[in-house]
């Protein structure tokens, strides 16, 4: 399994899902569970989201070998209300509970119009936006959501109650691009506070706290403090409501319940996930969603750009341009990702 | 209907509640649907929110007079699916549209566990958080949004192309205060910046961009300019999503379609808006869901506040204290707009 530079050459889409489906499967997974996780993967690597993409094998592989996540869990689906089901993932790989969530929040949602899955006992399922995507295809408007180790303080508050909680939406559009948002609440990735401290320069005061809680321009303070929420108050909201539904309504844990998956690896970490899923063929015919999507996109394209040379984009055009792009050209992998990847999948 | 000094003291909710009624009645409205007016207004000005409470009837009461808004519109509820239904207001009042639609919503989540009303033909429907509390305390969580009147550029553009569209949330809780989040998506309103201008003072660089989409200090150009949202990008796609479900999936219009009441108020808007409802009983009894939402707001609670004498609040508190004294004490309103109720009530 040793991997050398001539190796790391791109992969096609079809290559990358052989590779991460064996490598689930040398870790436990059955087959076809690891197929479903290594798409939702693949997915985020083929957007450009290479930290939510196959690079997770280290992590939840290391937790799946101290049983920290279940290889084989025994998912279990209830219909609570017409439009509604609730998941209990029993502590299998994140993106195996999402995808098994969305399906039951798509087959709901063809029934009643809507369909909303909570999920319980669930694990950091990946980036939003592939499921998203997987939902506009297939015809349906998404708001999706997940609760998250706490990193954040409270709006005026201290220490870490709350987690950056992703939450992303989708709208599909028949003849052209979906509309996908995908976001976490804070302000900065805490990625981008290292290489300010690297670079050795100060960051923005509405980036992040001290670990007393003050805003910061000192990038050293902030990575020892907390990220602050998009629009203070309005984000600290928002991923109070991203929680509310993914994590307490689900009947999963939420807030400092969340238990840390770097400090406690070998333990259910019980995160929760919901799935708003709307037949958007209930609203109206195909050619007349198409019509209004496409006009909706034109008439953003068309405001004058700020900067000459930087046109204004509509959100997901980036993500699905690298989709795009990948699939034609292909998508290599970091090497020391491929390489524990070919290790798992030895064992396959 | 001379007003004066004297007759400026508080007024009981039923007061208010009276007095907002007979002038929507003498504005040429059914006194039940002037009651449902009255209801979102009243509600609005307990909540604290003036701007957004009974103040509105002059704008509105303008309108209807030149029948730029229906004071007797023909509203149709359309079952579109079991969970979904369509509303066409018909060009109503904002708020009586949006009390039909909630009313529509939550009749449908009784049956279906969720319910949506995608809502066309309406108006300034006024604050969310009324419809949220009114929805909370018959035990639904909501989401609920509308779009609003050009007035933000796309991220990176340099015309008004987006509404500072108003989004919020409820969650309900059985034994104690439920979560209510009510926000516009820009970083701060158009008041906080004059009220800069006439202090003399620079405004944050995050707050709004000068007429030709570059980022400001300068109170005087931001106002001639545009308000930027929370998060930059972040908040121009949430912009975009309240636009995509209130304007574009309703069927009503949408970005630069929707019809300024400022430039042109003899003409329908043509407004739209969204209810998400979800019958939270289906989840689980009252007694579970009370003690997480208790615990929920005692762990936010708990945060050692980063300033001594501010501790920590958890959204929505501020405005149901709001209403707990107003309800307690009454609430004076200016004494213009009392004198505009009074003279419509007298038409009644």
């Amino acid at each position: 399994m040793n991997t050398t530079i001539a190796e790391q050459r791109a992969l096609s889409e079809s290559e990358l899902m052989t590779l991460g489906t064996r490598a689930f499967t040398g870790l436990g997974l059955e087959p076809k569970d690891a197929h479903d996780v290594a798409r939702v993967l693949v997915m985020a690597d083929l957007f450009g989201l290479s930290t939510h993409g196959l690079s997770r094998i280290e992590s939840y592989g290391d937790r799946l070998r101290v049983n920290g996540i279940k290889a084989r869990p025994s998912i279990q689906v209830e219909q609570v209300a017409p439009a509604i089901v609730r998941v209990d993932g029993d502590n299998g790989v994140g993106p195996l509970v999402g995808m098994r969530a969305l399906e039951a929040a798509m087959a709901t949602a063809k029934q009643a119009g809507v369909g909303i899955a909570f999920a319980r006992g669930s694990n950091h399922f990946g980036p939003v936006s592939p499921y998203s995507l997987i939902a506009a295809e297939a015809g349906f408007a998404s708001i999706i959501g997940s609760n998250a180790t706490t990193t954040i303080a409270p709006w005026g508050g201290s220490d870490a109650r709350l987690g950056n909680s992703p939450v992303g939406f989708g709208v599909p559009n028949p003849q052209g691009r979906p509309f996908l948002l995908d976001m976490a609440i804070s302000v900065a990735a805490r990625a981008k506070i290292r290489n300010a401290l690297k670079r050795g320069e100060s960051i923005p005061q509405t980036w992040a706290t001290d670990k007393a809680g003050r805003a910061t321009t000192d990038p050293a303070a902030a990575l020892d403090g907390f990220l602050l929420p998009i629009g203070g108050h309005k984000g600290y909201g928002l991923a109070l409501l991203v929680d509310l539904f993914a994590g307490l309504l689900s009947g999963a844990a939420y807030l400092t319940h969340v238990k840390s998956w770097v400090d406690a690896p070998d333990e259910p970490q019980n995160l929760g996930h919901f799935f708003i899923l709307i037949d958007a063929s209930r609203l109206g015919s195909g050619e007349w969603l198409a019509h209004r999507m496409n006009d909706f996109a034109a008439i953003l394209h068309g405001s004058p750009p700020a900067e000459t040379d930087r046109p204004v984009l509509v959100p997901g055009e980036i993500e699905l341009n690298n989709l795009e792009r990948h699939r034609r050209d292909g998508l290599a992998l970091d090497p020391a990702v491929r390489e524990l990847l070919e290790q798992h999948a030895a064992n396959a």
